[in-house]
């Protein structure tokens, strides 16, 4: 028997990853007593219906964080450090969305189907939830690690608009209803779209080898990768390459991985065990428009590498909004009630 | 100064290539003394505008094939295999962009920045052209082997619809079409599309890790990869590992490249050897819209791997219908004529 979740906080209640957050509980029947939606002082006063209930949203500038148990965060790194601990020091159990914590040693990072142990020890009262594009990889790395014992990752990417919030949608959207899309991108003429705002180039009839904000060689979305895998999988020495690409797709991450071990894989057993495994789903096909709006994340192209004695490739696609981000959320929270 | 072509043909000249084949005819100013257009008796008789003339598209089967002296193939595998022996036979030379004989020992497979000398050995008066996505990644490989010794490549394609014909780019400019876009792919109604021809999925708001068939693990189109870039780079024993994804983008290929090499790789080094490497450019952001229409291929986000001691990675996008058919077939040509 699950417990209940008391007064439970959706903090950046209106927002993308907020809105499927608020889906997902009513989905999963999460057991509260209270629930309560926060968001930046601009959507504050608004209502939101869940279930029977009109909620309205509070400022979570100024709100009285008293008596909340849970609150579960997608409001954005900065955001997350001012208002994460204010949450936590009121007495709340933060699980936070954003990059803020994710690799604080005091705060655990947690994909519930690889990790659920990290869970237990939070001493600032936070727990942080993975990178949308990291925990599409993490359950099939885990089966591998399990199995043959993972000692490289090589990935590239094939990251969707959502994952840059509604803004990305709303950008592609505009751009692909231009009607004579075919003919401006065969001859080129990315000048005769408006400027981007949201990505670094128009997306439109493209793909995009930046992701996040570009470091030393990696982007930043390629080190959160690097860094996060490492964290979630307990290998801390794991050696991982990232190519972080964005394309033209709505919603729904995917990756190409190519994963190196120290035991030789076989590949009828891991497509076994994948099957068995929490999360996860072998697939003819995997594909975005074939995850969108499914918990698992769907694995296919399961190969021996012919270019290592100990590789296997595979290719994950997963819903970034709920795997890859509100679903895993509202799954640490459950593993916290059970 | 270079000779004239004699009497040029063009082998399908109504398709998508054959079209950038005459395109490219025109703006090199390849030197000949007659222009002929063949395709099968389907585009028989209609007449093309080359220039001040009119051209009447001849039957490939059924024309008199005497005085032709060199060919420019773009009509498929099964028809290269009836039509180029019997061009050949008649004295032609024939350049030709399908897959049915790159990986015969007795024809070259050339990319002329990087094998140029292979074209002089062609016993049966054939030189093959490479698949479109391998082409694309050859010049830069071929100057990170000249400058470190490669050893080992790993990619992942991002492939345009434009390569697999009109058919595919007329299939998801249909798809782009629905207004109602957006909504059908966050729900995942892959259903909600027409079933697809072309591509064995959806490919607006998708990717689809499949092109060409599934062999043994490996699809055609990446066995291709694999065995054309050895040929290529004159490396029979380079290790390849290849996935090749189709992405919604109408043309331009791009992958991402991880190279690893004997030496070790020093990025300064290789970005000026880059930018001096004919085919080449480098940029900031190597992008299919950014290439749609250029000659070179465009690399960037050139960067040491730090999961490997020796790796170098870059991205690269390239004009699939130019450097990765036309162009390279008309360079042959060129190459032949100098």
């Amino acid at each position: 028997m699950r417990r209940s979740a008391g007064t439970l906080a959706v903090v950046g209640a209106t927002g993308q990853v907020g809105t499927v957050m608020r889906q997902i509980i009513e989905e999963r029947k999460v057991p509260f007593e209270r629930l309560r939606f926060f968001a930046s002082s601009r959507s504050a006063g608004s209502t939101i219906n869940f279930g029977q209930q009109t909620i309205e949203v509070e400022d979570v500038d100024v709100a009285d964080l008293e008596g909340i148990d849970y609150a579960l965060f997608s409001i954005g790194a900065s955001a997350s450090r001012i208002y994460a601990p204010r949450f936590a020091a009121a007495g709340a159990t933060v699980i936070d969305n954003s990059s803020a914590y994710r690799m604080d040693s005091e705060v655990p990072l947690v994909v519930p189907e690889v990790n659920p142990g990290d869970a237990a020890r939070r001493p600032l009262g936070i727990i942080a939830n993975p990178n949308c594009t990291t925990m599409i990889a993490m359950p099939p790395l885990a089966v591998i690690d399990r199995l043959f014992g993972l000692e490289r990752v090589i990935v590239s990417t094939y990251q969707a608009a959502s994952g840059a919030g509604k803004a990305g949608v709303v950008e592609l959207d505009e751009q692909l209803r231009r009607p004579d899309l075919v003919r401006l991108t065969f001859d080129g003429a990315a000048v005769a779209f408006a400027p981007p705002q949201k990505f670094p180039a128009t997306l439109a009839g493209n793909v995009i080898p930046l992701a996040g904000e570009l470091r030393d060689g990696d982007t930043s979305e390629e080190e959160k990768f690097i860094n996060e895998s490492r964290k979630i999988l307990g290998l801390k020495d794991l050696k991982v390459h990232a190519t972080c690409v964005r394309v033209p797709v709505f919603t729904g991450h995917s990756i190409a991985v190519l994963a190196e071990c120290r035991d030789q894989p076989r590949v009828e057993r891991l497509v076994a065990e994948l099957d068995q495994q929490p999360g996860c789903k072998v697939v003819g096909l995997p594909t975005p428009l074939a995850c969108a709006g499914a918990d698992a994340v769907l694995v296919g192209r399961i190969r021996r590498d012919r270019s290592s004695a100990n590789g296997v490739a595979f290719f994950v696609a997963g819903d970034n909004l709920r795997k890859g981000a509100a679903l895993n959320a509202i799954q640490i929270l459950e593993l916290l009630l059970d």
